[in-house]
C-alpha cells in the first residue's frame, strides 16, 4: 500500500505557537477527527465570523456536514465561502507549580478550505449514511432508510481535507527548573474524557424492548 | 436585587433554526459557560476564517481569553477585529426511528463582539487568576502567583458578554407520528458527560505528596 502523503505545509497551517506539538500525519488526523462527535464551522459573514456547533461525518478525505437547507451559513458554505472546520478533544487537565505553567492536554484538527454541496442523489444519501453511522456506529441497521423527501430537506457538504492543520499536546507540566524546588506543590495531570451514561428509552418505546447494541455501547474506546 | 437585562435581541443573535430552543437568559448563558473548559475562537484572516481551541474564564458579564503576545489569531482581537466566541456542551445522542431524526442534546453560547486588551497590570494579573480559577477551582491558593515577567507574555483580552445567541436542546427524539408504528425500533438518548479520571502525579512530585483538593475534586457537578 503506498503511504500517504503527509498534509502540506500552507501558511495558514504552519503552526505559529509550540510547533513542536503539530504533525503531517494523516492517519493521526483521521484517528482524532473519528473519534470527535461535533465541529466548530467558522466563516465570515457581512455582520463578521460566525462560529457554529454541529456534527460532522468522515469518508476519506472528505469531512462531510449537514444540515437544513434554510441555515444561512450552510448556504453560504454552499456557495464556496471559506469555511475553517475545527475538532477539538481535552484529555486532561495540566497542573503545574506556577498559574503560568498550567495547561490542557487536547488534540485538534483544523480543516481551512471550501466546501461543495453534495448533490447526486446517491452520493448523498451515502454521505448522510456516514454522517449517522459516524455519530452512532451501527445505527443504520437498526432504522428505516432516508425517504427521498428527507433527502430533499438536507443540505450536504463536503470538505476536502486536504489543508489542515493537526495539534496534540500530552504528558505532564513542563514548570520552571527553580519551581520544581517547591516540595509541597503537587503537579500533574487530571485525565478527561467524554463518559456515556444508561441510554434512556423514549416515553413511546414499548416496554421490554431491548436496547441496541448502537446505543449499548460507548463508541469510542476509553482512552 | 434588580432582575438584569434579557440579552438584546439584534441580526445575529437571531436564531434562525429551531428558535423554540433559544433563551436570552443571562443566568442561563453563565452556567453554560461556567460548566465550560474551552471555546472556539473565530475571526477572519486575509487568508480566510480561522477557528481555534482555547481555555477561557467568566468574570460578570466579561469572557476572558489569553495566550501568548506572539499569537497572531490573539493580537488580531486585541486591535479589534471581530470575533465570535463558542462553548458547546454535549449531553446526549438522541436517537430517533429514521436517520432523518437523530439529533443531539446540547447547550451552546455564541458571543459575538470586539474584544479588548487587559492592559492595567492588577487587572491582568486579576484576569489570568480568573481564569486559572475557571478552568481549576482552587488551585490558585496550592500554587506561588504570578511573577511580573510572566505577566508581560502574556496577553488578556476581555469579550463583552453582550450579543450572544444562547441554545438548548434536551429531550427525547421527535419523531414522525408514522414511525411510532416501528414498534420493534428502539429510540431515546444516550446521556453523556465530560468524566475525571484518578489523578496521575508528575514524574518530579515526592512520592507521598499528596493529590491537592483542585486535582481531586471535579470541578463541575455532573448531571
Amino acid at each position: 500500500m503506498p503511504v500517504p502523503r503527509p498534509l502540506p505545509v500552507t501558511e495558514r497551517t504552519t503552526i505559529g505557537r509550540s510547533p513542536e506539538r503539530g504533525t503531517r500525519d494523516r492517519a493521526a488526523m483521521h484517528a482524532i477527527l473519528d473519534e470527535g462527535l461535533l465541529c466548530h464551522v467558522g466563516l465570515a459573514t457581512e455582520h463578521g465570523p460566525v462560529v457554529l456547533p454541529t456534527t460532522y461525518g468522515r469518508r476519506g478525505d472528505e469531512l462531510l456536514i449537514h444540515g437544513s437547507p434554510a441555515a444561512t451559513w450552510l448556504r453560504a458554505g454552499a456557495r464556496g465561502t471559506p469555511v475553517c472546520v475545527t475538532v477539538t478533544h481535552v484529555d486532561g487537565l495540566v497542573l503545574a507549580r506556577s498559574p503560568f505553567h498550567h495547561s490542557m492536554n487536547y488534540r485538534s484538527v483544523v480543516v481551512f478550505g471550501v466546501a461543495e454541496p453534495v448533490t447526486d442523489p446517491a452520493e448523498k444519501a451515502a454521505a448522510l449514511d456516514a454522517i449517522v453511522e459516524h455519530v452512532v456506529p451501527g445505527r443504520l441497521a437498526e432504522v428505516r432508510g432516508n425517504r427521498d423527501d428527507e433527502l430533499a430537506k438536507t443540505l450536504v457538504l463536503r470538505l476536502p481535507l486536504e489543508e489542515a492543520s493537526v495539534k496534540v499536546r500530552s504528558g505532564g507540566p513542563i514548570d520552571d527548573e527553580a519551581d520544581l524546588e517547591l516540595l509541597d506543590v503537587w503537579a500533574g495531570v487530571v485525565p478527561m474524557r467524554i463518559a456515556h451514561g444508561t441510554p434512556v428509552p423514549a416515553d413511546d418505546v414499548p416496554a421490554g424492548l431491548p436496547v441496541p447494541p448502537s446505543a449499548a455501547t460507548p463508541r469510542r474506546p476509553g482512552r
